[in-house]
Protein backbone atom coordinates (compact mmCIF):
# COMPACT_ATOMS: atom_id res chain seq x y z
CA UNK A 1 0.00 0.00 0.00
CA UNK A 2 1.18 3.41 -0.69
CA UNK A 3 0.15 6.25 1.73
CA UNK A 4 -0.24 9.44 0.50
CA UNK A 5 -0.40 12.26 3.00
CA UNK A 6 -1.25 16.00 2.08
CA UNK A 7 -0.49 17.89 5.27
CA UNK A 8 -2.97 21.28 3.75
CA UNK A 9 -4.97 19.44 1.63
CA UNK A 10 -8.29 21.83 0.14
CA UNK A 11 -11.26 21.77 -1.52
CA UNK A 12 -10.66 22.75 -5.18
CA UNK A 13 -13.11 24.75 -6.35
CA UNK A 14 -13.63 26.18 -10.34
CA UNK A 15 -15.76 29.24 -11.40
CA UNK A 16 -16.27 29.10 -14.76
CA UNK A 17 -17.47 31.95 -16.97
CA UNK A 18 -16.74 33.70 -20.39
CA UNK A 19 -14.68 36.49 -18.59
CA UNK A 20 -13.22 38.38 -15.38
CA UNK A 21 -13.75 41.35 -15.05
CA UNK A 22 -11.75 42.99 -12.26
CA UNK A 23 -13.77 45.92 -10.04
CA UNK A 24 -16.83 44.32 -11.53
CA UNK A 25 -19.97 41.92 -10.23
CA UNK A 26 -18.88 38.79 -12.28
CA UNK A 27 -21.88 35.84 -12.63
CA UNK A 28 -20.47 32.54 -12.22
CA UNK A 29 -21.89 30.33 -15.18
CA UNK A 30 -20.63 26.72 -13.21
CA UNK A 31 -19.55 25.59 -10.32
CA UNK A 32 -17.29 22.70 -9.93
CA UNK A 33 -15.70 21.43 -6.56
CA UNK A 34 -13.53 18.08 -5.62
CA UNK A 35 -11.14 17.23 -3.11
CA UNK A 36 -7.56 18.65 -3.50
CA UNK A 37 -4.10 19.20 -2.63
CA UNK A 38 -0.75 17.47 -4.34
CA UNK A 39 -0.96 14.29 -1.93
CA UNK A 40 -4.51 13.84 -3.28
CA UNK A 41 -3.47 14.09 -7.14
CA UNK A 42 -0.66 11.79 -6.64
CA UNK A 43 -3.55 9.58 -5.20
CA UNK A 44 -5.91 9.46 -8.07
CA UNK A 45 -3.08 8.65 -10.08
CA UNK A 46 -2.03 5.74 -8.61
CA UNK A 47 -5.47 4.28 -7.92
CA UNK A 48 -5.74 4.51 -11.53
CA UNK A 49 -2.46 2.68 -11.81
CA UNK A 50 -4.04 0.32 -10.19
CA UNK A 51 -2.29 0.48 -6.62
CA UNK A 52 -3.87 0.28 -3.10
CA UNK A 53 -3.30 3.88 -1.74
CA UNK A 54 -4.79 5.51 1.22
CA UNK A 55 -5.07 9.35 1.69
CA UNK A 56 -4.13 10.95 4.96
CA UNK A 57 -4.41 14.64 6.10
CA UNK A 58 -6.51 16.80 8.21
CA UNK A 59 -9.80 18.24 7.85
CA UNK A 60 -11.97 20.80 9.18
CA UNK A 61 -15.16 22.28 9.41
CA UNK A 62 -18.06 22.11 6.18
CA UNK A 63 -14.95 22.97 3.62
CA UNK A 64 -13.25 19.31 5.12
CA UNK A 65 -16.88 17.30 5.06
CA UNK A 66 -16.41 18.13 1.77
CA UNK A 67 -13.19 16.80 0.99
CA UNK A 68 -14.28 13.91 2.88
CA UNK A 69 -17.63 13.50 1.06
CA UNK A 70 -15.06 13.86 -2.46
CA UNK A 71 -13.01 11.83 -1.73
CA UNK A 72 -15.64 8.51 -0.88
CA UNK A 73 -17.27 9.64 -4.50
CA UNK A 74 -14.20 9.43 -5.94
CA UNK A 75 -13.79 6.03 -4.02
CA UNK A 76 -10.09 7.25 -2.81
CA UNK A 77 -9.41 5.21 1.07
CA UNK A 78 -8.78 7.51 3.69
CA UNK A 79 -8.09 8.14 6.85
CA UNK A 80 -8.70 11.57 7.68
CA UNK A 81 -7.85 13.65 11.32
CA UNK A 82 -9.70 16.34 12.54
CA UNK A 83 -8.64 20.26 12.87
CA UNK A 84 -10.71 22.60 15.13
CA UNK A 85 -10.35 25.80 11.75
CA UNK A 86 -11.81 24.99 8.53
CA UNK A 87 -10.19 23.32 5.69
CA UNK A 88 -8.83 25.90 2.89
CA UNK A 89 -10.46 26.03 -0.67
CA UNK A 90 -8.73 26.85 -3.62
CA UNK A 91 -10.86 28.90 -6.41
CA UNK A 92 -9.63 28.65 -9.99
CA UNK A 93 -11.41 31.60 -12.33
CA UNK A 94 -11.32 29.83 -15.61
CA UNK A 95 -12.41 32.72 -18.26
CA UNK A 96 -11.52 31.36 -21.70
CA UNK A 97 -8.01 30.87 -21.79
CA UNK A 98 -6.95 32.54 -18.47
CA UNK A 99 -6.66 31.18 -15.01
CA UNK A 100 -7.16 32.86 -11.80
CA UNK A 101 -6.04 31.39 -8.90
CA UNK A 102 -7.18 32.68 -5.28
CA UNK A 103 -5.56 30.47 -2.44
CA UNK A 104 -7.16 30.62 0.81
CA UNK A 105 -4.67 30.05 3.68
CA UNK A 106 -4.70 27.04 5.64
CA UNK A 107 -5.85 26.48 8.90
CA UNK A 108 -3.79 27.00 11.77
CA UNK A 109 -2.93 23.16 13.14
CA UNK A 110 -2.10 22.73 16.58
CA UNK A 111 0.95 20.41 17.99
CA UNK A 112 -1.96 18.05 18.91
CA UNK A 113 -3.71 18.06 15.67
CA UNK A 114 -0.64 16.95 13.87
CA UNK A 115 0.24 14.08 16.11
CA UNK A 116 -3.13 12.80 15.72
CA UNK A 117 -2.54 13.28 11.89
CA UNK A 118 1.08 11.23 12.37
CA UNK A 119 -0.55 8.60 14.16
CA UNK A 120 -2.84 7.66 11.61
CA UNK A 121 0.21 6.61 9.61
CA UNK A 122 -0.31 2.93 8.79
CA UNK A 123 2.57 0.20 7.60
CA UNK A 124 2.97 1.22 3.62
CA UNK A 125 5.62 -0.03 1.37
CA UNK A 126 6.08 3.74 0.41
CA UNK A 127 5.32 7.13 2.25
CA UNK A 128 4.60 10.18 0.00
CA UNK A 129 4.04 13.78 1.51
CA UNK A 130 3.39 16.02 -0.93
CA UNK A 131 2.54 20.16 -0.53
CA UNK A 132 2.60 23.10 1.80
CA UNK A 133 2.84 22.83 5.44
CA UNK A 134 -0.54 24.11 7.18
CA UNK A 135 0.43 27.36 9.26
CA UNK A 136 1.14 25.87 12.99
CA UNK A 137 3.20 23.38 12.05
CA UNK A 138 7.19 23.68 12.51
CA UNK A 139 9.16 23.40 9.60
CA UNK A 140 10.68 19.93 11.12
CA UNK A 141 7.58 18.16 10.67
CA UNK A 142 8.42 16.58 6.92
CA UNK A 143 11.78 15.90 7.59
CA UNK A 144 10.38 14.00 11.22
CA UNK A 145 8.09 11.82 8.55
CA UNK A 146 11.06 11.44 6.01
CA UNK A 147 13.39 10.16 8.66
CA UNK A 148 10.97 6.73 8.76
CA UNK A 149 11.95 3.42 8.23
CA UNK A 150 9.88 3.33 5.19
CA UNK A 151 10.67 4.79 1.41
CA UNK A 152 9.43 8.26 1.83
CA UNK A 153 8.99 10.74 -1.14
CA UNK A 154 8.60 14.60 -0.40
CA UNK A 155 7.05 16.77 -2.67
CA UNK A 156 7.41 20.68 -0.60
CA UNK A 157 9.16 23.82 -1.37
CA UNK A 158 11.47 26.38 1.37
CA UNK A 159 12.45 25.53 4.85
CA UNK A 160 10.26 22.28 4.72
CA UNK A 161 12.25 20.74 1.79
CA UNK A 162 15.83 22.13 3.04
CA UNK A 163 15.03 19.73 6.41
CA UNK A 164 13.72 16.70 4.75
CA UNK A 165 15.83 16.54 1.67
CA UNK A 166 18.70 14.85 4.01
CA UNK A 167 16.56 12.17 5.21
CA UNK A 168 13.77 11.61 2.34
CA UNK A 169 14.53 8.63 -0.21
CA UNK A 170 13.29 11.49 -2.60
CA UNK A 171 12.92 14.74 -2.55
CA UNK A 172 11.05 16.18 -5.96
CA UNK A 173 11.25 19.95 -6.07
CA UNK A 174 10.68 21.53 -9.59
CA UNK A 175 13.68 23.78 -10.63
CA UNK A 176 12.26 27.27 -8.85
CA UNK A 177 11.54 25.26 -5.72
CA UNK A 178 15.30 23.89 -5.71
CA UNK A 179 16.75 27.65 -6.57
CA UNK A 180 14.33 29.19 -4.37
CA UNK A 181 16.20 26.89 -1.63
CA UNK A 182 19.50 26.63 -2.51
CA UNK A 183 20.21 30.06 -4.29
CA UNK A 184 21.70 28.13 -7.12
CA UNK A 185 20.16 27.85 -11.01
CA UNK A 186 22.51 24.59 -11.10
CA UNK A 187 20.12 21.76 -10.23
CA UNK A 188 23.06 19.36 -9.63
CA UNK A 189 24.98 21.94 -7.61
CA UNK A 190 21.13 22.19 -5.48
CA UNK A 191 21.02 18.88 -4.92
CA UNK A 192 24.04 18.70 -3.75
CA UNK A 193 23.80 21.40 -1.52
CA UNK A 194 20.81 20.26 0.20
CA UNK A 195 22.99 16.76 0.70
CA UNK A 196 19.33 15.15 -0.60
CA UNK A 197 19.84 11.37 -0.61
CA UNK A 198 17.84 11.62 -4.11
CA UNK A 199 16.58 14.66 -5.88
CA UNK A 200 14.20 14.30 -8.74
CA UNK A 201 14.28 17.41 -10.09
CA UNK A 202 11.19 18.63 -12.70
CA UNK A 203 12.66 21.08 -15.43
CA UNK A 204 9.87 21.10 -17.39
CA UNK A 205 10.13 20.77 -21.02
CA UNK A 206 13.88 19.87 -20.45
CA UNK A 207 12.75 16.90 -18.48
CA UNK A 208 13.54 14.90 -15.47
CA UNK A 209 16.87 15.01 -13.22
CA UNK A 210 17.72 12.30 -10.70
CA UNK A 211 20.73 13.41 -8.54
CA UNK A 212 22.16 11.17 -5.83
CA UNK A 213 25.49 11.00 -3.54
CA UNK A 214 27.09 9.98 -6.25
CA UNK A 215 25.34 9.82 -9.99
CA UNK A 216 23.27 11.69 -12.05
CA UNK A 217 20.59 10.87 -14.28
CA UNK A 218 18.99 12.69 -16.69
CA UNK A 219 15.43 12.06 -19.00
CA UNK A 220 14.07 14.23 -21.58
CA UNK A 221 10.61 15.28 -21.73
CA UNK A 222 8.32 13.06 -24.43
CA UNK A 223 7.63 15.34 -27.05
CA UNK A 224 3.98 16.49 -26.45
CA UNK A 225 1.55 19.11 -27.55
CA UNK A 226 0.82 21.69 -25.80
CA UNK A 227 -1.71 20.52 -22.52
CA UNK A 228 -2.72 21.32 -18.81
CA UNK A 229 0.85 21.54 -16.31
CA UNK A 230 -0.94 21.09 -13.14
CA UNK A 231 -0.44 17.53 -11.65
CA UNK A 232 2.58 17.24 -14.01
CA UNK A 233 4.47 17.32 -10.86
CA UNK A 234 2.24 14.97 -8.99
CA UNK A 235 2.43 12.46 -11.67
CA UNK A 236 6.00 11.99 -11.29
CA UNK A 237 5.70 11.38 -7.76
CA UNK A 238 3.06 8.92 -8.27
CA UNK A 239 5.28 7.19 -10.98
CA UNK A 240 8.67 7.01 -8.31
CA UNK A 241 6.20 5.59 -5.69
CA UNK A 242 5.05 3.07 -8.15
CA UNK A 243 8.23 1.68 -9.12
CA UNK A 244 10.35 2.49 -6.11
CA UNK A 245 13.06 -0.17 -6.14
CA UNK A 246 13.31 0.13 -9.85
CA UNK A 247 16.57 1.25 -11.43
CA UNK A 248 16.74 5.04 -11.73
CA UNK A 249 16.99 5.07 -15.58
CA UNK A 250 13.77 2.82 -15.95
CA UNK A 251 11.89 5.03 -12.72
CA UNK A 252 12.90 8.23 -14.52
CA UNK A 253 11.27 7.09 -17.82
CA UNK A 254 8.93 6.10 -16.42
CA UNK A 255 7.87 9.31 -14.31
CA UNK A 256 8.46 11.54 -17.88
CA UNK A 257 6.01 9.48 -19.54
CA UNK A 258 3.35 9.69 -17.06
CA UNK A 259 4.00 13.12 -16.44
CA UNK A 260 3.06 13.70 -20.21
CA UNK A 261 0.00 11.62 -20.18
CA UNK A 262 -1.21 14.05 -17.27
CA UNK A 263 -0.59 17.42 -19.57
CA UNK A 264 -2.78 15.69 -21.88
CA UNK A 265 -5.65 15.50 -19.97
CA UNK A 266 -7.93 17.97 -18.16
CA UNK A 267 -7.76 17.59 -14.58
CA UNK A 268 -4.77 17.07 -12.16
CA UNK A 269 -4.93 13.59 -10.88
CA UNK A 270 -5.52 12.06 -14.90
CA UNK A 271 -3.78 11.08 -17.63
CA UNK A 272 -4.28 9.92 -20.67
CA UNK A 273 -3.84 6.32 -20.80
CA UNK A 274 -3.95 5.98 -24.02
CA UNK A 275 -0.95 8.37 -24.47
CA UNK A 276 1.17 6.82 -21.42
CA UNK A 277 1.41 2.99 -23.09
CA UNK A 278 2.27 4.43 -26.20
CA UNK A 279 4.85 6.84 -24.49
CA UNK A 280 6.50 4.79 -21.79
CA UNK A 281 6.76 1.59 -24.53
CA UNK A 282 8.78 3.98 -26.73
CA UNK A 283 12.24 2.69 -28.03
CA UNK B 1 -42.97 41.30 13.57
CA UNK B 2 -41.16 42.07 10.59
CA UNK B 3 -40.44 38.94 8.51
CA UNK B 4 -37.82 39.06 5.74
CA UNK B 5 -37.57 36.46 2.75
CA UNK B 6 -34.53 36.10 1.07
CA UNK B 7 -35.61 33.33 -1.84
CA UNK B 8 -31.90 32.94 -2.67
CA UNK B 9 -29.94 33.52 0.30
CA UNK B 10 -26.11 33.30 -0.01
CA UNK B 11 -22.91 33.12 2.07
CA UNK B 12 -20.76 35.78 1.49
CA UNK B 13 -16.99 35.20 1.49
CA UNK B 14 -14.52 37.89 1.13
CA UNK B 15 -11.01 37.60 0.23
CA UNK B 16 -8.66 40.31 1.17
CA UNK B 17 -5.02 40.41 -1.01
CA UNK B 18 -2.86 43.29 -1.91
CA UNK B 19 -3.77 43.14 -5.18
CA UNK B 20 -5.14 40.33 -7.59
CA UNK B 21 -3.35 39.35 -10.62
CA UNK B 22 -5.63 37.89 -13.43
CA UNK B 23 -4.35 34.71 -14.78
CA UNK B 24 -2.14 34.46 -11.99
CA UNK B 25 -1.46 32.48 -8.30
CA UNK B 26 -2.81 34.62 -6.16
CA UNK B 27 -2.70 34.06 -2.15
CA UNK B 28 -5.33 35.48 -0.13
CA UNK B 29 -4.82 36.93 3.38
CA UNK B 30 -7.66 36.77 5.15
CA UNK B 31 -10.85 35.00 4.45
CA UNK B 32 -14.11 36.46 6.07
CA UNK B 33 -17.37 34.79 5.33
CA UNK B 34 -21.07 35.28 6.97
CA UNK B 35 -24.89 35.05 6.02
CA UNK B 36 -25.91 37.13 3.05
CA UNK B 37 -28.49 38.14 0.57
CA UNK B 38 -30.75 40.77 0.68
CA UNK B 39 -32.87 39.96 3.10
CA UNK B 40 -30.67 38.95 6.04
CA UNK B 41 -28.99 42.97 5.37
CA UNK B 42 -32.70 44.10 5.78
CA UNK B 43 -33.21 41.89 8.96
CA UNK B 44 -29.85 42.90 10.44
CA UNK B 45 -30.60 46.48 9.79
CA UNK B 46 -33.92 46.43 11.02
CA UNK B 47 -32.55 44.14 14.34
CA UNK B 48 -30.00 46.81 15.18
CA UNK B 49 -32.93 49.31 14.81
CA UNK B 50 -34.76 47.37 17.83
CA UNK B 51 -37.47 45.56 15.80
CA UNK B 52 -38.54 41.83 16.13
CA UNK B 53 -37.29 39.95 12.68
CA UNK B 54 -37.45 36.81 11.74
CA UNK B 55 -35.82 35.47 8.29
CA UNK B 56 -36.90 32.63 6.12
CA UNK B 57 -35.01 31.15 3.35
CA UNK B 58 -34.08 28.13 1.97
CA UNK B 59 -30.34 26.45 2.58
CA UNK B 60 -29.04 23.07 1.53
CA UNK B 61 -25.24 21.69 1.62
CA UNK B 62 -22.18 22.90 3.76
CA UNK B 63 -22.39 26.23 3.21
CA UNK B 64 -26.43 26.28 3.99
CA UNK B 65 -25.11 25.10 7.28
CA UNK B 66 -22.85 27.89 7.41
CA UNK B 67 -25.64 30.37 6.75
CA UNK B 68 -27.55 28.97 9.23
CA UNK B 69 -24.67 28.91 11.78
CA UNK B 70 -23.83 32.64 11.35
CA UNK B 71 -27.52 33.80 11.42
CA UNK B 72 -27.32 31.81 15.33
CA UNK B 73 -23.71 34.06 15.43
CA UNK B 74 -25.47 36.98 14.60
CA UNK B 75 -28.82 36.38 17.04
CA UNK B 76 -30.80 36.51 13.81
CA UNK B 77 -33.79 34.95 14.45
CA UNK B 78 -34.74 32.49 11.62
CA UNK B 79 -36.72 29.33 10.17
CA UNK B 80 -34.80 28.19 7.06
CA UNK B 81 -36.58 25.09 4.46
CA UNK B 82 -34.31 23.06 3.23
CA UNK B 83 -33.59 22.29 -0.22
CA UNK B 84 -31.37 19.48 -2.17
CA UNK B 85 -28.85 21.76 -3.86
CA UNK B 86 -25.87 23.86 -1.92
CA UNK B 87 -26.65 27.24 -1.15
CA UNK B 88 -24.50 29.47 -3.30
CA UNK B 89 -21.96 31.86 -2.30
CA UNK B 90 -21.01 35.16 -3.54
CA UNK B 91 -16.86 35.83 -3.11
CA UNK B 92 -15.71 39.71 -3.11
CA UNK B 93 -11.91 39.83 -3.73
CA UNK B 94 -10.89 42.85 -1.93
CA UNK B 95 -7.22 44.07 -3.66
CA UNK B 96 -6.74 47.82 -2.33
CA UNK B 97 -10.01 50.22 -3.45
CA UNK B 98 -11.04 47.37 -5.89
CA UNK B 99 -13.58 44.61 -5.28
CA UNK B 100 -14.15 41.88 -7.15
CA UNK B 101 -17.48 40.13 -6.83
CA UNK B 102 -18.23 36.64 -8.41
CA UNK B 103 -21.54 35.05 -7.90
CA UNK B 104 -22.29 31.50 -8.07
CA UNK B 105 -25.59 30.73 -9.44
CA UNK B 106 -28.01 29.68 -6.48
CA UNK B 107 -29.35 26.08 -6.20
CA UNK B 108 -32.07 24.91 -8.40
CA UNK B 109 -35.01 24.44 -6.01
CA UNK B 110 -38.02 22.72 -6.53
CA UNK B 111 -41.62 23.32 -6.28
CA UNK B 112 -41.98 21.07 -2.70
CA UNK B 113 -39.38 23.29 -1.33
CA UNK B 114 -40.42 26.50 -2.14
CA UNK B 115 -43.97 25.50 -1.25
CA UNK B 116 -42.23 24.66 2.23
CA UNK B 117 -40.54 27.40 2.12
CA UNK B 118 -43.94 29.17 2.14
CA UNK B 119 -45.55 27.15 4.78
CA UNK B 120 -43.08 28.58 7.37
CA UNK B 121 -44.24 32.11 6.50
CA UNK B 122 -46.16 32.95 10.05
CA UNK B 123 -48.46 35.97 10.31
CA UNK B 124 -46.48 39.14 10.44
CA UNK B 125 -46.61 42.85 10.76
CA UNK B 126 -44.64 43.50 7.18
CA UNK B 127 -43.26 41.17 4.97
CA UNK B 128 -40.01 41.60 3.08
CA UNK B 129 -39.40 39.85 -0.06
CA UNK B 130 -35.21 40.51 -1.14
CA UNK B 131 -33.25 39.39 -3.96
CA UNK B 132 -33.39 37.24 -6.62
CA UNK B 133 -35.08 34.22 -6.96
CA UNK B 134 -33.04 31.22 -7.32
CA UNK B 135 -33.29 28.57 -10.74
CA UNK B 136 -36.45 26.60 -10.82
CA UNK B 137 -38.81 29.13 -9.27
CA UNK B 138 -41.51 30.07 -11.13
CA UNK B 139 -41.03 34.06 -12.26
CA UNK B 140 -44.61 34.95 -10.59
CA UNK B 141 -43.69 33.45 -7.04
CA UNK B 142 -42.85 36.67 -5.62
CA UNK B 143 -46.12 38.09 -6.97
CA UNK B 144 -48.16 35.22 -4.80
CA UNK B 145 -46.85 36.29 -1.87
CA UNK B 146 -47.24 39.91 -2.44
CA UNK B 147 -50.62 39.18 -2.69
CA UNK B 148 -51.25 38.49 0.70
CA UNK B 149 -53.32 40.02 3.08
CA UNK B 150 -50.49 41.95 4.91
CA UNK B 151 -48.11 44.77 3.86
CA UNK B 152 -45.53 43.18 1.39
CA UNK B 153 -42.30 45.28 0.31
CA UNK B 154 -40.66 43.42 -3.10
CA UNK B 155 -37.15 44.29 -3.61
CA UNK B 156 -36.48 42.32 -6.60
CA UNK B 157 -35.78 42.61 -10.25
CA UNK B 158 -36.35 41.94 -13.64
CA UNK B 159 -39.95 39.55 -14.69
CA UNK B 160 -40.39 38.95 -11.02
CA UNK B 161 -40.58 43.09 -10.45
CA UNK B 162 -43.12 43.49 -13.44
CA UNK B 163 -45.10 40.22 -11.63
CA UNK B 164 -45.13 41.46 -8.11
CA UNK B 165 -45.60 45.40 -8.45
CA UNK B 166 -49.61 45.50 -8.98
CA UNK B 167 -49.73 43.47 -5.67
CA UNK B 168 -47.32 44.73 -3.21
CA UNK B 169 -47.65 47.26 -1.05
CA UNK B 170 -44.15 48.72 -2.24
CA UNK B 171 -42.14 47.51 -4.53
CA UNK B 172 -38.45 49.27 -4.27
CA UNK B 173 -36.28 48.84 -7.70
CA UNK B 174 -33.81 51.28 -8.33
CA UNK B 175 -32.91 53.22 -11.63
CA UNK B 176 -31.69 50.42 -13.60
CA UNK B 177 -33.48 47.47 -12.56
CA UNK B 178 -37.22 49.61 -13.39
CA UNK B 179 -35.40 51.20 -16.44
CA UNK B 180 -34.61 47.19 -17.26
CA UNK B 181 -37.77 46.06 -16.83
CA UNK B 182 -39.84 49.06 -18.30
CA UNK B 183 -37.82 50.29 -20.86
CA UNK B 184 -37.57 53.96 -19.88
CA UNK B 185 -35.53 55.78 -18.12
CA UNK B 186 -38.30 58.38 -16.46
CA UNK B 187 -38.81 56.32 -13.13
CA UNK B 188 -42.14 58.24 -12.62
CA UNK B 189 -43.66 56.93 -16.44
CA UNK B 190 -41.90 53.28 -15.37
CA UNK B 191 -43.66 52.95 -11.89
CA UNK B 192 -46.86 54.05 -13.70
CA UNK B 193 -46.26 51.10 -16.92
CA UNK B 194 -45.56 48.54 -13.92
CA UNK B 195 -49.13 49.55 -12.30
CA UNK B 196 -46.87 49.25 -9.17
CA UNK B 197 -49.63 50.23 -5.92
CA UNK B 198 -46.49 52.46 -4.76
CA UNK B 199 -43.05 52.02 -6.07
CA UNK B 200 -39.97 53.41 -4.57
CA UNK B 201 -37.27 54.33 -6.74
CA UNK B 202 -33.78 54.99 -5.24
CA UNK B 203 -31.91 57.21 -7.46
CA UNK B 204 -28.25 57.30 -5.87
CA UNK B 205 -27.18 60.32 -5.75
CA UNK B 206 -30.71 61.86 -6.36
CA UNK B 207 -32.44 60.66 -3.56
CA UNK B 208 -35.52 58.71 -2.89
CA UNK B 209 -38.83 58.75 -5.29
CA UNK B 210 -42.06 57.29 -4.21
CA UNK B 211 -44.84 57.33 -7.12
CA UNK B 212 -48.10 56.06 -6.16
CA UNK B 213 -51.13 55.44 -8.04
CA UNK B 214 -52.08 59.14 -7.91
CA UNK B 215 -48.70 61.10 -5.61
CA UNK B 216 -45.45 61.65 -6.63
CA UNK B 217 -43.33 61.85 -3.32
CA UNK B 218 -39.06 63.12 -4.09
CA UNK B 219 -36.40 63.41 -0.96
CA UNK B 220 -33.34 64.37 -1.93
CA UNK B 221 -30.19 62.30 -0.66
CA UNK B 222 -28.42 64.16 2.76
CA UNK B 223 -25.03 65.41 1.91
CA UNK B 224 -22.54 62.23 2.41
CA UNK B 225 -19.05 61.77 1.89
CA UNK B 226 -18.00 58.49 0.37
CA UNK B 227 -18.41 55.31 1.76
CA UNK B 228 -19.99 51.97 1.00
CA UNK B 229 -23.02 51.67 -0.88
CA UNK B 230 -23.36 48.43 -0.85
CA UNK B 231 -26.64 47.49 0.86
CA UNK B 232 -28.08 51.04 1.22
CA UNK B 233 -31.13 49.50 -1.21
CA UNK B 234 -31.87 47.14 1.74
CA UNK B 235 -31.86 50.13 4.46
CA UNK B 236 -34.01 51.76 2.20
CA UNK B 237 -36.56 48.50 2.27
CA UNK B 238 -35.69 48.36 6.47
CA UNK B 239 -37.11 52.05 6.66
CA UNK B 240 -40.21 51.52 4.80
CA UNK B 241 -40.73 47.90 6.86
CA UNK B 242 -40.29 49.85 9.90
CA UNK B 243 -42.78 52.59 9.55
CA UNK B 244 -45.17 51.04 7.33
CA UNK B 245 -48.41 53.19 7.56
CA UNK B 246 -46.60 56.58 8.32
CA UNK B 247 -46.87 59.26 5.59
CA UNK B 248 -44.65 59.21 2.58
CA UNK B 249 -43.09 62.44 3.06
CA UNK B 250 -42.11 60.65 6.76
CA UNK B 251 -41.01 57.24 5.90
CA UNK B 252 -38.88 58.70 2.62
CA UNK B 253 -37.01 61.14 4.87
CA UNK B 254 -36.46 58.33 7.63
CA UNK B 255 -35.10 55.58 4.50
CA UNK B 256 -32.75 58.14 3.03
CA UNK B 257 -31.19 58.72 6.48
CA UNK B 258 -30.88 55.27 7.13
CA UNK B 259 -29.65 54.42 3.86
CA UNK B 260 -26.73 57.54 4.15
CA UNK B 261 -25.94 55.66 7.76
CA UNK B 262 -25.56 52.64 5.46
CA UNK B 263 -22.87 54.14 3.48
CA UNK B 264 -20.82 55.04 6.11
CA UNK B 265 -20.82 51.69 7.79
CA UNK B 266 -18.46 49.48 6.33
CA UNK B 267 -20.65 46.58 5.66
CA UNK B 268 -23.70 45.80 4.01
CA UNK B 269 -26.26 45.71 6.73
CA UNK B 270 -24.89 47.72 9.74
CA UNK B 271 -25.32 51.48 9.26
CA UNK B 272 -23.75 54.59 11.79
CA UNK B 273 -25.96 54.96 14.44
CA UNK B 274 -24.43 58.28 15.18
CA UNK B 275 -25.13 59.73 11.66
CA UNK B 276 -28.39 58.29 11.23
CA UNK B 277 -29.75 59.63 14.56
CA UNK B 278 -27.84 62.98 12.79
CA UNK B 279 -29.77 62.81 9.69
CA UNK B 280 -33.02 61.66 10.66
CA UNK B 281 -33.31 65.04 13.15
CA UNK B 282 -32.33 67.47 10.83
CA UNK B 283 -34.78 70.26 9.83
Amino acid sequence: MIVTITPNLALDVTYELPELRPGRTNRVHAVHARAGGKGVNVARVLRSLGHDVLVLGLVGGPTGEAVRADLDAAGLPHDLAPCAEETRRTVTVVAGDEATLLGEPGPVVTAEEWAALEARIPDADVLVVSGSLPPGVDAGAIARLAARDVPVIVDTSGEALRRAAPHAWVVKPNAEELAAVTGTDDPVAGARMLRARTAVVSLGADGLLAVTADEVYRVPSPQVVAGNPTGAGDAVVAALAAGAGSPWPELLGEAAALAAATVLAPVAGSYDSTAYEDLRTRP
